[in-house]
């Protein structure tokens, strides 16, 4: 398998209505893969908008956000693509989609980096924000998963957060943990 | 418990040999505490020459090696204090020592930054990373761990590398399960 990068990409319709959603990139030669699942907002806006910013974040109440309804994050412009990219990212990327891979499920965007740009220094990894990141994709998977297996891997990723978490991090951790508590005791009818 | 930032430490003794070790900083409001076990060299060292760099670095085969005794890493020289940094860190702090906190077994350097420095753009986080980064600490504590324990972790942890690894990656995760192996199924006598 490729090496894929966790990133947060954000697209556009024709309309500049934005779409900011967590995505993996996957490498291929110098070229990145999105590959949104159908039906996604990402993709309608790719097929509308050939461009999408790869923002580096390492702010995970993003990632976190996005899964659990929180999508209202500060945007700005793009130095060479009408997409905006997130505000609070380390460095990224505008990306000009370079070909199209049909498929059924999942088509391919082909990217290539038109411009990157760096905006902080990466300040080293924490454990709390790789266990934020993991957590928020398993909180993305509870309608494929053995609840059993959701608990155990959440009650290791916990460690992570109770030794290393920021303030931000443990944010990032109560929505995703309010989300799988939701969907396996649901308050009310329909949650 | 409060923020932690894995990192890579390098001190020196007062001969100039230079110690490379990965370490977890700890926040403590802007300072940043390095809480090396005793007995160790970067212990040694910070009593001999209270400067230390932390290189903030995604090639996560430093962290590997250093804790599968591979410790020869490129360094060179940082803008404000004597002691080196990793050549390949994408942000490094130059610390020093402002304050000794006596302790038995894990005595604590409170470091203030003296200076900062940014060297290339943040890539973007990968699951494989973290995952190499949580072996390469399992590693470490395999004689507190119980066997079971340590490879129902490791196979969690291998997902990540099977969808997302670079072949550095690879190469440091290779270096850990070798590590594990031999300490569970040791090949030679004493080893």
């Amino acid at each position: 398998m490729p090496l894929i990068r966790e990133t947060i990409i954000t697209t556009m319709d024709r309309q500049g209505r934005v779409q900011i959603a967590p995505l993996g990139l996957i490498a291929e030669g110098e070229d990145w893969i999105i590959a949104p699942f159908r039906p996604s907002v990402t993709l309608d806006n790719l097929e509308q908008v050939p461009f999408a910013a790869a923002s580096h974040t390492d702010d995970v109440r993003i990632f976190a956000g996005c899964l659990t309804g929180r999508h209202d994050w500060p945007v700005e412009p793009c130095d060479t693509i009408a997409v905006p990219r997130l505000s609070n990212a380390l460095s990224h990327w505008e990306l000009e989609v370079v070909e199209r891979i049909e498929h059924e499920q999942r088509p391919r965007f082909r990217c290539r980096i038109a411009h990157a740009a760096t905006h902080a220094p990466f300040p080293g990894y924490t454990r709390a924000k790789f266990a934020v990141i993991e957590a928020a994709i398993l909180s993305s998977r509870l309608h494929m998963l053995p609840r059993e297996k959701v608990e155990s891997e959440i009650a290791y990723l916990r460690i992570a957060i109770e030794k290393t978490a920021s303030p931000a991090d443990h944010e990032a951790w109560g929505w995703l943990m309010q989300k799988i508590a939701d969907y396996y005791e649901p308050k009310e009818k329909g949650a």
